[in-house]
């Protein structure tokens, strides 16, 4: 594995995927003088709008890598689904940030509560579904309402399910979850009542600076977020120890770069506790406010952070709140043109699909005083 | 001339000229989803590395111009010295904003006066020298200390002179002056005593709204700008009448994009007068603080007002500082990087050459209470 660089202002920074996320952490690199080679099988990329190079392959496919790895200087990712094999294969050539280990361990649920739980850090109450036999087990100990989710590629709802109710199940009922979960080891969790959802941003670089934006709280609809809104309105010692969590994972990972702790706050025998819903080992939807509503955003943390440069001190202009324009809503883009302090940011997907995220919007609201 | 357009979110912007401005233009587009094509003759130009349609050709290259204006929905400009020929050509073909009338009139020294002085605003005392003969008249019309400046094709203090002293010019010493500049239609100047040099940069749409950002205080080395600074310290008054100013020239010229309006803040018989020194059709150095310091940037307002969208209402942070990074003090942005607050931009060119605009930073200043 090759040490984390630091790169000259010339240098290139090599990003696996060419969504949103991508596309951004490109706009950042370019702020800053860096060029950014993309890399990602969808021809029709938003993230190629905004960069010179750019390279349409596969993940596995090794000779386009080789080529790709040939012309930057470091990679990063802007989603957690890489291929492991990807991850390897590139870390032998160039420095991959964050390192492959932090990806293995996040792409799996299990091992990621594992590791979470290892740091004596709270999560909902989980059981291991190796496989069919374990479900019955699994469904005894954690009780219902729960919901089940496949171990792996899991996203915005998808590969999970709610099991509700308290009639006994059948060998037929679990055959059927087990089915339409696709028949894959998955992880059963103790459904949470929580007060609020929030996550934590968070930026770590190689000379160990660690860097947190904010507690921000989140709204989903259809288990996409919808809302984000900072402050988080959380008693301020709920705030110190959801950043303690994210400064605690940052160390442990020794990660270099953003990632996004999702945290559910929770009451428990009259006494607030933060749990850990999942990382994100990169920049998340809920740190689009840092655009507009932070002295420096958590794309360009980031770039910073991979780039082996001083990360930011993020502060923070005002009470903010972002709002994801999904599907048609993007048609609304004009209206909040025209509204003072807020600000638009369109991804430049060309096709409109129901619940797709197609860009969103930063208010900073004015300050009370 | 075709009317300007009203650009849907997935249209392609066509951008004449390279540099920082065409590559931050070329970010605001991408944020708000937009493509941008670059043309410039320059295959080292820092803003093809964050498009990915680009021409290297010469602005008189009609079959390259030809095939770009085929690519584009509207065309723009970064820079004021596009030959007119190429604005006419491209014009009979796509909108080209701001139009070709702004250009021929802003690329000649005398009719921006002439322009200016027909609105009813004040200009520093000027003559026009058409050739060698009309040299010795207009030094004694305008007196000296005065300065002599090409009518055309100066920037940043290229193409110009002070002329001091009061011993008698000879023929001789005239023609030195009249060689150095290269033998062309010139303008004299009277040389102006301020208070301070300010800036206002503001957007007009074809809907004919305008937007000025607050008037920034510039202070420059060597004929460079080198900070600017908001809010200018001025009085309220001085401020409305170089607002007023930028708001007349918007609706004189049918302006569609952004401009800035250089001043003179003068003491004339114990009155203070704002006197305009120059137009630049066009995005601004002494505009960057915009990016960090207030809800829209400069950059934006134009990529707005060309696609004929909403202008946005510029809310300021607080306090903003730019300061330049001009040749080998680039080597300083880690040390920016660090500061709190501050905000770099570099613009991703390879040779650092003295003088030579690297990068910028912007600084929020927190707010006094």
């Amino acid at each position: 594995m090759k040490p984390p660089p630091r790169l000259g202002p010339d240098a290139t920074i090599g990003i696996l995927g060419g969504g949103q996320l991508g596309r951004m952490l490109a706009l950042a690199a370019a702020k800053l003088g860096l060029k950014c080679h993309i890399m990602s099988p969808d021809p029709a990329s938003p993230a190629f709008d905004v960069v010179h190079r750019t390279t349409v392959a596969d993940y596995t496919d090794t000779e386009a890598l080789d080529r790709f790895a040939n012309d930057v200087d470091v990679v990063t990712y802007e989603f957690e689904n890489i291929p492991a094999e990807t991850a390897v294969f590139l870390s032998a050539r160039k420095a991959v940030l964050p390192n492959p280990e932090v990806l293995a361990i996040t792409q799996d649920r299990l091992s990621e509560k594992d590791f979470i739980t290892g740091l004596g850090i709270g999560v909902a109450p989980y059981a291991n579904v190796e496989t069919r036999a374990d479900l019955r087990g699994a469904i005894e100990k954690i009780g219902r309402p729960s919901v089940i989710k496949t171990r792996r590629f899991g996203y915005d709802g998808k590969g999970q399910m709610m099991l509700r109710g308290d009639a006994p199940l059948s060998d037929a009922d679990l055959n059927l979850i087990w089915e339409d979960l696709g028949g894959q080891p998955c992880v059963l969790e103790g459904f949470v009542t929580f007060r609020c959802e929030m996550s934590v941003v968070a930026a770590r670089n190689a000379a160990g600076q660690i860097e947190c934006f904010d507690v921000t709280e989140n709204e989903h609809q259809n288990h996409i977020l919808k809302v984000s809104r900072v402050p988080a309105r959380i008693s301020p010692e709920a705030h110190a120890e959801a950043i303690e969590i994210a400064r605690k994972i940052a160390d442990a990972f020794h990660y270099v770069g953003v990632f996004a702790v999702e945290l559910f706050l929770v009451e428990d025998g009259g006494r607030e506790r933060v749990l850990v819903n999942e990382i994100a080992p990169r920049v998340h939807n809920s740190g689009h406010w840092t655009q507009d509503g932070a002295t420096v955003s958590q794309f360009e943390q980031h770039i910073r952070a991979i780039a082996g440069w001083p990360l930011g001190k993020p502060l923070r202009h005002g009470p903010t709140e972002m709002i994801n324009l999904l599907g048609s809503e993007v048609e609304d883009y004009a209206r909040y043109l025209a509204e003072p302090g807020a600000s638009v940011h369109l991804y430049g997907k060309g096709a409109v699909r129901e619940g797709r995220k197609m860009g969103h919007v930063n208010r900073v609201l004015p300050q009370k005083s």
